[in-house]
């Protein structure tokens, strides 16, 4: 008789998403005559075009598949060396972070390498990692490590047992503080979705050294990296000293190029980081990382890495910059509208999602369904990310112009937000 | 302290196919004169151009991500219903199987698939599962069970302890009989890798009737489905009555549209099969099939699976047709080449792998450095693919054609040659 992994019994019925996206087609079936009007600000997809730079290199590597001298079959299980050497080059050693080409491993994106990574460390519920999350959470941290039994029961509340909680709330600037206890694994996302939080340098320090002291593993997601405006807060956790020691950095293209459906990304495994066996056996993640990869893919689609590679050139670099200012224009004008209704408004600044607490303490759904019904705007409810998330809603910056002008404008015309405003 | 999944440390030193490189590199080095003759027959990647239908394909996909009518962000976890659709008619429900779309999970290759799919049934040590696998055997399926912590401690030979082998032999003409103890898990493979065998529908439906008594799953890779020649054996094993409640099908347009460097397959999961908790509740295995591609990844990138929908009209089949019918013709070169030197082959004609036994029952790695240091072509040591493969040696017939011809040639002048005729 065949066994399920019961663990994915555990998990609540619907991923945010699929949720969202029922409740929004629900509505529209019923509502046909309103259902052109709806504007989607939930989930956090791109909507502008590729960049050229992007574009040219995948007819240009198209090209090559179609002739049998330039035809190109298995490639790295981990990425080409052209654009791990890219990568590298233009992320890190141009900014003075020594990282060296055989540290980055290319992927189909972060989505899949924040949870795959627990393939290489001791997972189940007595394996012995006590993993940490921040709460509100991008829910993949939580939903794969439920998959992979690192977590006890599910609570009523949507959190779970076996997993510590680290509250971000408006008192700690949505920034986690370093725990009391000890714990193993640490998620860690900044510029923070969904909070759009970010972190300054010494509260990073604060962490390294956390993790230095407990031989933790920092697993820090840094999907949002591009959106950072201010040059004095840490784009990557290795500028920080110690961290190739104790950290696990993964990044996409998603945000920065637009490759939400392109699909790629990156992690960096430094090889001077280590876990433990049981008995206490330093290992080197690096070797099974790439083990990992060279046994369970073929690594991302030739077209694709030489379109990643692209993105790294100086066309590709200016026209990211491009991107990421139109996006970050939306973000401004998207917080001045929650302000001007008297909504109490963070993030935005440097990331693309903008953080709003709901007006008098309205439940996140709730709000969900009013800004559904009423606005026809799509959000993402804060209760979706988290206990912490309830009370809260993040606005996505990932629009056109014209659209996100008339979510402000609809915003304005809601029924809080004469009360809000009064009460602001 | 973060604690390492202690499974990874059980696993050989190098995968097959890194260590014939590491090999063939190091020979390369020390004779550099003769690097350039080196002509590659080892590991199974296809050497002929894209077919036109999915180049274009590509062409058309870019051009859409470059305008923003057209543009592509997100798109389902398990694939476009575009694609699907296109899979599901022209590779089951044309040839009169009963397969829906939403029964079509798109993947970037079967060789992740195949371990992946441990992530929905019960893994670990005491997890329940037993699992058997054929011997000699792709060595992608052990290794993921080993990572999984599916198996216990490594024997000297390559072999776990708790993987049942079942062994495959000219006895049983590689296709391994229905064992006499239960199992949950059985991975098959046909047309076979390594061996070019290939089942018939008696011997097929023995297994079906196994799995359904014993509640077990099959797991049925179909990579080289496109090379069966014989339209009296089975393509799918969805030909077998009674399979959907108890086989998933990995395929893989690897080695039918030359995709090996494009990277995209589907894996069929049908909505009749359930796996069973320990207390011996039925669950259905789509549900967290779906749920798991949801959640650990955004599907697979939007031009692949354009190209991926191209390979299915009419042009893509023929041209599919065309590569296919040119790699077997290299097949046929080849196990004529080897008879004429006396050795025994086999495989070949439903698959693009030739199974050759070695001469006067030499080693098989020896047999490989033989052939590189004085043929100068790569081979794959059949010891690479289990115990049962040892004595034996697998040659790919995805080449140039006038490649193969020299490897033909090549072994004819080999010392062994005349022994081997003469002893034949």
């Amino acid at each position: 008789m065949a066994f399920v992994n019961e663990n994915y019994l555990k998990l609540a019925a619907g991923y945010l998403f699929p949720e969202i996206e029922r409740r929004v087609s629900s509505y529209a079936s019923a509502h046909p005559d309103r259902a052109p009007r709806i504007i989607r600000c939930g989930i956090g997809d791109v909507t502008e075009p590729l960049p050229s730079a992007a574009i040219t290199a995948m007819h240009r590597a198209v090209d090559e598949l179609a002739k049998r001298e330039t035809f190109k079959g298995y490639g790295p299980g981990t990425g080409y060396e052209f654009v791990r050497k890219a990568i590298a080059d233009s992320e890190f050693r141009e900014r003075g972070i020594a990282i060296d080409d055989e540290e980055i491993f290319l992927s189909d994106g972060s989505k899949g390498d924040c949870g795959s990574i627990l393939e290489i460390l001791a997972f189940g519920a007595d394996a012995g990692n006590r993993i940490a999350i921040t709460d509100p959470v991008y829910p993949v941290y939580v939903d794969s490590n439920v998959m992979f039994g690192n977590t006890g029961a599910p609570r009523g509340d949507g959190s779970y047992d076996g997993l510590v909680y680290l509250p971000c709330t408006p008192e700690n600037g949505f920034v986690a503080e370093v725990p009391s206890q000890p714990v193993d694994l640490i998620y860690l996302c900044f510029p923070n979705n969904p909070t759009g939080a970010m972190i300054d340098r010494a509260r990073l320090n604060a962490w390294v050294e956390y993790a230095l002291k407990h031989r933790a593993i920092i697993l820090y997601d840094c999907a949002y990296d591009a959106y950072i405006r201010d040059p004095s807060l840490p784009r990557s956790i290795y500028e920080i000293e110690g961290a190739k020691e104790c950290a696990i950095e993964f990044h996409s293209f998603s945000k920065s190029g637009g490759f939400t459906g392109v699909r790629c990304g990156f992690t960096v495994l430094p090889k001077a980081l280590n876990a433990y066996t049981r008995a206490g056996t330093k290992v080197s993640l690096h070797g099974l990382w790439s083990r990992r990869w060279n046994t369970r893919s073929n690594g991302v689609s030739y077209p694709i890495q030489v379109a990643a590679a692209a993105l790294h050139n100086a066309d590709g670099k200016a026209q990211i910059r491009q991107l990421v200012d139109f996006y970050m224009g939306n973000a401004a004008i998207l917080r001045q509208g929650c302000r001007n209704v008297g909504l109490r408004v963070w993030g935005g600044e440097h990331a693309p999602y903008v953080w709003v607490a709901t007006p008098e303490r309205m439940k996140s759904w709730d709000l969900f369904d009013l800004m559904l019904t009423e606005a026809n705007v799509v959000i993402t409810p804060g209760a979706g990310f988290g206990r912490c998330g309830e009370g809260f809603f993040r606005i996505s910056a990932f629009n056109s112009r014209p659209n996100v002008e008339e979510v402000v404008r609809r915003i304005g015309q809601l029924s809080f937000a004469t009360a809000g405003a009064a009460g602001a």
